[in-house]
């Protein structure tokens, strides 16, 4: 098989990674992309970091098997417990959320105060204070829990009195920290840009990882030379568990008419 | 080993059974418990009736190694969507919660008009009506889904104004259908009884499996004479991951000091 007709793997706990499959896509519209929401684990984020690994793990294998060139994983809880051990069992390359976060963060914030909104398991791992620390020793890190905001974004309650509550709730400690940068530390959170833009008076610069890890895969097909550059990409999904219900949910992120999802049982 | 030392098996997708378990206790002081949480696949109630299945299967086969003589399914999702399978596939009997809480339900109401909070793949299951209906097909009987009330009580803001508003939402449509019992159809809700009781300004009759389902198992262990009449009880707690997030938040449901939460990996 040509190097060229290889597709980028994408995947995450769920929906949240389809915000990184509609920046991917928009940056290289010709690549073939094949998508794997594991929706029979959801959510990572309450999870342990050898739990989350051997779910990842299985995952990265089984694109493995449909010859990707390359593996994005689209979920900061992954990104943050598993990536060094998806990087050493994998042959393609691997790629994570947190550095390219982490790095336009940095380049973002004029005051060197950054604050790190995430699940449970991503600000227990700090590897985004860690990352910003390598990068600038000087910039200070703040970092904030929102386990609600996943449920409320599944339950596509985005616009609802709720969701504005809960937002106010954990961000109130942010605003007296006077940072000027705020890394949404979850794929899912872009969801709800403008409703933690509107919460912080919209005095702050949000980061979220998307675009910057599209950025960083273009840039990685472009020196191996394989990126595609001709032929419209097609777009595969998987889903672990309930297809139906992930392809409806899947229009609020990407838009568009129902995507066709396929089931993939691989998991016991 | 002698019938009187086997335990009793109690499981759920996490910490709600747990008020099944609190429940056991006190109606069969001397038994002894075995607890499973199986926190490494929670929740159960978005997933699919193939995978809750699945899960419940290994756990039922994990607490027949343990040599139980009963096992509790202390889940409306897995009563609801695996109950026949684990009868078809356990040697010990199993016995569920949809049952025993549509059977006080029924004997409970008086105008006929019953309503039943629970999760999405309980209140799709439509196992309540089916069971209810049989009882008394006269009864008339209304559902309704609230995917938010698990992680609210995960998160442990039961009370918190979030969690008022996220009631109030829910229940909105159920004021004006004139229902005098409401079936708390998830183990977890009731830790929110109260919250509810408020919501519905305390004209209706709640009903939780916990009590009634404790009672029949009571009744079973009698009636095969294995009930344990001597000695306190030990309850032994095992979790599929996060073990001491586990036993954290377990205080909240069982009261006490923290409880010693095992690990096991089962799973993959």
């Amino acid at each position: 098989m040509k190097s060229d007709v290889k597709s980028i793997g994408i995947f995450d706990s769920g929906l949240g990674g389809l915000t990184i499959l509609r920046q991917v896509r928009r940056l290289m519209p010709n690549e073939n992309l094949i998508y794997f929401g594991d929706t029979a684990h959801v959510p990572y984020g309450s999870k342990s970091k050898e739990t989350v690994t051997e779910y990842s793990l299985n995952i990265a294998r089984f694109l493995e098997s449909k010859k990707v060139k390359l593996i994005l994983v689209a979920c900061n809880t992954a990104s943050a417990l598993a990536l060094p051990t998806l990087k050493r069992h994998i042959k393609v390359p691997v790629l994570g959320v947190i550095n390219p976060g982490a790095r336009r963060a940095s380049a973002a914030t004029k005051n060197k105060n950054i604050a790190v909104l995430g699940t449970e398991a991503t600000i227990k791992s700090k590897e985004y204070p860690k990352h910003i620390k390598r990068i600038d020793k000087n910039i200070t890190v703040s970092q904030f829990a929102c386990p609600l905001f996943v449920p409320l974004i599944e339950e596509g309650l985005t616009q609802d009195k709720i969701t504005t509550l809960v937002i106010e709730k954990y961000l109130a400690p942010l605003k007296s920290l006077n940072a000027d940068t705020v890394i949404l530390g979850c794929t899912h959170y872009p969801v709800i840009k403008q409703n933690i833009t509107d919460a912080l008076g919209g005095k702050v610069q949000l980061v979220d990882s998307a675009e910057e890890i599209a950025k960083e895969a273009k840039a990685l097909l472009e020196r191996k030379k394989m990126l595609k550059t001709k032929g419209k990409g097609k777009i595969e999904i998987y889903a672990s568990d309930s297809p139906e219900r992930f392809s409806k949910l899947a229009v609020n992120i990407i838009g568009g008419k129902r995507p066709k999802v396929k089931e993939s049982r691989f998991y016991i």
